[in-house]
């Protein structure tokens, strides 16, 4: 019951989307109180296993390392037939994970919303985080596990995409592998430059009071969840690490035009990364997505 | 009369701050005639020495690099006393440009006002630009030129200091070189890093589908104005390239971590990270400064 899972809540009981929402915490956890005081969940429970025994659908909303033992605990009370999904930021490690640790006779579709904020936990949830967002997913017949799909496991992945569009999301289906070179990419690089950004800069603070909003901007998901960060890291390590030698090539390549003052390849270099963003924001228009800042709340 | 100098205008005509506002811009340019119709300018003109003959505080909104011609052009014509001032991004290369280019009778006083935004030109202008942002400033006096400053070149920087306020600006004065090596790292590194994350993540578009307000903001700055960076970068280029390196440095051991799936040492750097960002947003919202996003709005 954190910002992804309260949040999924509310705009499935918004939409009367499901007859009961069920939210589970640890005991002792003040979270699943708060999702309940907020409207996100019918009934709050401490415990997972008896909570999915009687469930159609399971959500792993947990933090991707929690997954092992989340599904550990599942396997035995899953009914047959049960769909479990998850909005993990990693895939191919969780799509393995389930394939060992979930029984036969459950589903198994991979989920992951590219909806979030640097602000975390039940508080922050609201209704619309997931509307014109793209959803990812991946199914087990994907990722090269080698048999090819049942009507039933068709129908299971089907059911779990419709939850998705009815909370506002757009689609993209692909292999886990793909999947996490892609947010690689796009999600875990641009967190590492927030990251190292911020504390470059953090080295002499003054400083910090003359940024403006580009540094606010650039540095954003600095401010993101230490845990769940730490997580994502460790479960995609090796796409990451590719990625980040990347960037290192391409930010080596700028560092040598700008020491050595070629006005060229900085103009050539500036010129080529604005058309990238440029098409990237007027795509994200012309699919009705929004393009306002994420942004900050007084904390 | 770009984004800047025409958002200066608004500001000084709303706030009635001067008694008469000239823009000026080169001949065939339309943008004067958009600052104009735009409410941002008394009138126009096409003649730069023309209309620094009658003027007490002459603006420089130009490119960096465009300064030393418009202040051989300026020279000639400023009358004793007049003062000069910019809103340019670098400040050691300006001050020396001031001091070698401008006749002894001017005060040249360095103002960097840390606002501005991935949309550039005059239709992108706004009154409250200035508003609730820092405005750096340097008067030659600190870049260790020798002499002390005259009770007129003091009354002149206050007279400019005293513009900025007006606008809503909050001032923080500093030597040049201390100022170039702050807007390195708070503004001149995420611009580097954006763009070289534009460039990264364009090598296959399609992904770029999938990316959210995380890739949007970290890369917001790749969107900004070409010729004007490029002009930043080559004015400040040894000491970008400075601070690149203390990145490189600082990313490679976090990929390092990360590769070798140090939990420890990723947390560590992500919660360091973390505590710097967080402390910077606490410490705007204590000042009353912006916390929101810069957005882009649909092109």
């Amino acid at each position: 019951m954190g910002l992804l899972g309260a949040s999924l809540g509310m705009a499935i009981r918004h939409g009367r989307l499901a007859q009961r929402v069920t939210g589970v915490g640890r005991a002792g956890s003040r979270s699943v109180e708060i999702a309940r005081e907020r409207g996100a969940i019918d009934e709050a429970s401490t415990d997972l296993a008896a909570a999915a025994r009687t469930a159609d659908l399971v959500v792993l909303c947990a933090p991707v390392r929690q997954f092992p033992a989340a599904m550990r605990t599942l396997a035995p009370a899953l009914r047959p037939g049960t769909i479990v999904t998850d909005v993990g930021s990693t895939k191919a490690q969780v799509m393995q994970w389930a394939l060992e640790l979930l029984p036969a006779h459950v589903h198994f579709i991979g989920s992951h919303p590219m909806a979030g904020s640097e602000k975390s936990g039940p508080e922050a949830a609201r209704r619309d985080l997931y509307d014109k967002a793209v959803c990812m997913m991946t199914a087990p017949w994907q990722s090269g596990t080698g048999s090819a799909p049942s009507a039933e496991q068709r129908a299971a992945f089907e059911r779990v995409e419709k939850l998705w569009q009815a909370v506002g999301m757009r689609i993209m289906k692909m292999p886990a592998d793909v999947h996490d070179r892609w947010v690689a990419t796009i999600s875990h690089l641009p967190h590492a430059l927030a990251s190292t950004l911020a504390s470059v800069a953090g080295r002499e603070p003054e400083m910090l009071d003359a940024a403006a909003g580009g540094f606010m901007d650039t540095s954003r998901l600095a401010s993101g969840d230490v845990d769940m960060w730490t997580d994502i890291f460790l479960t995609n390590r090796a796409v990451v690490a590719d990625v980040l030698g990347e960037f290192q090539k391409e930010l080596a390549a700028f560092k040598q035009a700008v020491a050595a003052g070629n006005e060229e390849a900085i103009r050539e270099s500036l010129t080529s990364a604005k058309s990238v963003r440029d098409a990237f924001i007027a795509r994200r228009v012309a699919l009705g997505m929004s393009v306002k800042g994420g942004g900050d709340t007084e904390k």
